[in-house]
């Protein structure tokens, strides 16, 4: 056994390392892989190690034969997660996980681990978050991971392909906007600052800079509240585009969330299955989707024994019975302006409802996208702060911005881990990120 | 003039919006464009318009004869950052700036602006900052920012391509491993949490998972110092690879850098000439980079001029003494250990020296990406965490990785707006993010 830090580790065989993924590439070739013990059986004159890399898993055959006897046993001694680099023949074969299996020809153990906390049995979920540092290394967690990964990677390519200017607001801010009580509060050189909770009045100023913008980034959230669909810590999203309305947000947002599906299905689908997800439900994601209004949402959820009253915001109960109906995620419009943020514009028709929308995932997986016109007059907007008690001397910048040029705009968030529970199908928030921030949770 | 909220503003002629940055693909046709007055001339008879839409800036011209006596007026009082949306025919001209020019047929005012703070004239810094979100208007600004949002879009793409996952880190952490004293801290839930300096130590985490990944988001750092390389946060890609070595890290370093420089170069190149940035100086950046151990860079900081003896840390005058020899960024590798993190790996061949590197870009624009080998043994990181008077009990996780089979690991972190500013060949590293946070200053 050698220790991690001997300067040998690294040169195997002196053949290049190649990773599990790119096998494929290498059908008869000796490579060496480099990773860990996900699982071992042997024989008396055969062992099957299968070796994870962090990018897939295969199978490294080892023969007493071929090795030799004292390697043999100390293959055979391996346990789970520990360190090993294998150089062998690579063998297609369409049986094998993964499409190929390795004829070892020598070995290296880097370190052998001992006692790995995390087994094959069941652990309970306080256990596996206290040991999130190991438990990413899991098969489903794994999945989870590298859908979010995808997610984050589509929802950039989407925009950069439409030349919105990626544009980031800034996490820091003197702003308390929608009042203290959910903010994290920190000391700035003397005076208080907030972590944000959005960064779209910032993404407002950057769309009257560039147009079309959108901002990504960490966002938080000091709730006390503790349900499978809260995190303290969550990245979200947000596209603003000067001159947009709401009937072009909508197709905005409906096209977004199709190309995140469609780049999900396309280069993680292996990862769908080892979540046993039904990928037929995803599949039927495509523009247009159902738009209906917050009054005939509210009839659904009634329908659908919600006791609900016109005029509130819908709770996942509601969020729930609303989506049943649909095999597509519902746009759902025209909420009553005093369940909405001040900065919604009033629909003209009707100043008592917003120009606004919520997208609800179908399946019960709630919302995962909001938006509006913002108002863009300077003085029905300063009187809009006063109504929900925001001091406007607090924001002159955000007012400015209706000073000097103001125009029509809109914009939405998508919160990427609510995007990921919903793909994935799997049941609380707090997989869908690597490192969780809940209630009375900051470890690991 | 009509008011910014009214339904019409979007529908100028019933034209479908095209913006500046398209009109090459719009000959002879007729569109509409929304944007901002960036600047009218005008004489008794035919006005010149120059309107920016955020994706760019172009001539439109307006004569009295075409649109009348009344409409030419008011266009005529337009003032800087009015919104207007103008609709007309595209003339395709290499003359004009942008290669296309407008004839208005007619367009509509959305609102004047009146006393626009930013006038041609020069503004002192203090008051552009106070003005970030209108500053960003501005070209130089407006290019600056273009090409800090290319360098993001490279740095996941290098990455992503490469089969990288991208691994989100934290920013709200337990662990002051650094000391409190540059550290934000805030309440979470009734014990103190911290923002992250650093997303590296929960990327190891996630490198023995899957192998290679990076992570991408925002820092902080609660620095009481005032320069013009400060900002109390900032963005950093930090790349985290199992099994990699310092010499493979260096290689995988200078290809990154190569890759962003060559992306800004190919799609950003109008915007580094409004900055009137020498392109030359750009264009030389490719493998390799020159590699130069410490103590080969105290002597040439010392030949240059400096007193500062072997053993301590470069400052801002030794970073620039020593790229001063070399026109591509210059890999220092071998740093004493006394100077640097306690998680660097001992050299073997001198366990005073750490097997690190920091990357100087040219022409004195400092450290761009600092970066290891990490410390795999168990007992030897943890005395290391002594000598650092870092309890080892307040991270049982970053142990834990060298416990469950530990192996050799390497990985860099390059901070955005460093890059940027060198690009850009700018001064401020406060110009290179959209709304800078320092010293004393968090508005807007």
């Amino acid at each position: 056994m050698s220790r991690g830090s001997e300067p040998d580790a690294g040169t195997t065989g002196g053949t290049k390392q190649t990773y599990v993924e790119d096998l494929k590439d290498h059908a008869g070739e000796t490579v060496t892989l480099r990773g860990w013990v996900y699982n071992l059986r042997s024989s008396g004159k055969i062992a099957f190690l299968i070796l994870r890399d962090g990018t897939g898993r295969t199978q490294c055959v080892l023969s007493k034969k071929e090795i030799g006897d004292e390697a043999f046993e100390s293959a055979r001694a391996l346990t789970q997660e520990s360190s090993v680099s294998v150089t062998g023949a690579v063998n297609l074969d369409d049986r094998a996980p993964g499409g190929a299996e390795i004829h070892v020809e020598s070995f290296e153990v880097h370190q052998l681990a001992y006692d790995y906390p995390i087994t094959p049995k069941e652990h309970g979920s306080s256990f596996l978050l206290d040991h999130r540092h190991l438990w990413i290394r899991s098969s489903r967690q794994h999945a989870t991971l590298r859908v979010r990964a995808e997610v984050i990677r589509a929802l950039q390519e989407f925009f950069d392909e439409r030349g919105y200017l990626r544009v980031d607001s800034p996490i820091l801010t003197s702003n308390a906007c929608e009042g203290t009580s959910t903010l994290f509060e920190t000391d700035y050189f003397g005076e208080p600052a907030y972590l944000t909770q959005s960064g779209q009045l910032y993404a407002e100023a950057s769309a009257m800079a560039f147009g079309k913008v959108y901002c990504y980034g960490p966002t938080f959230r000091a709730e006390k509240s503790k349900t499978r669909r809260h995190l303290t810590e969550f990245w979200m999203v947000e596209p603003e585009v000067a001159y947009m309305r709401l009937e072009e947000l909508l197709g905005l947002a409906e096209e977004f969330v199709t190309h995140i599906v469609r780049s999900v299905l396309e280069r993680r689908r292996a990862e769908l299955e080892t979540l046993e997800r039904d990928i037929s439900k995803l599949e039927v994601i495509e523009p247009p989707f159902p738009r209906i209004r917050y009054d005939e949402a509210v009839k659904i959820a009634q329908a659908g024994g919600s006791e609900m009253p016109y005029g509130e915001d819908f709770g996942a109960p509601e969020e729930t019975l609303i989506s049943e109906g649909f095999e597509k995620p519902v746009l759902v419009t025209h909420f009553p302006r005093s369940v909405k943020a001040f900065y919604m514009a009033a629909d003209p028709e009707n100043p008592e409802l917003a120009l606004c929308v919520d997208m609800l995932a179908p399946e019960g997986y709630g919302e995962i996208v909001g938006g509006s016109e913002r108002e863009a007059d300077h003085d029905v907007l300063r009187e809009r702060m006063r109504q929900h008690d925001i001091d406007p001397a607090t924001m002159p910048w955000y007012l400015d911005l209706r000073k000097y040029g103001t125009v029509p705009h809109s914009g939405f968030g998508l919160g990427v881990e609510r995007v990921v529970t919903w793909l994935c199908g799997i049941h609380h928030l707090r997989e869908t990120i690597p490192f969780p921030r809940l209630l009375n949770r900051i470890r690991p």
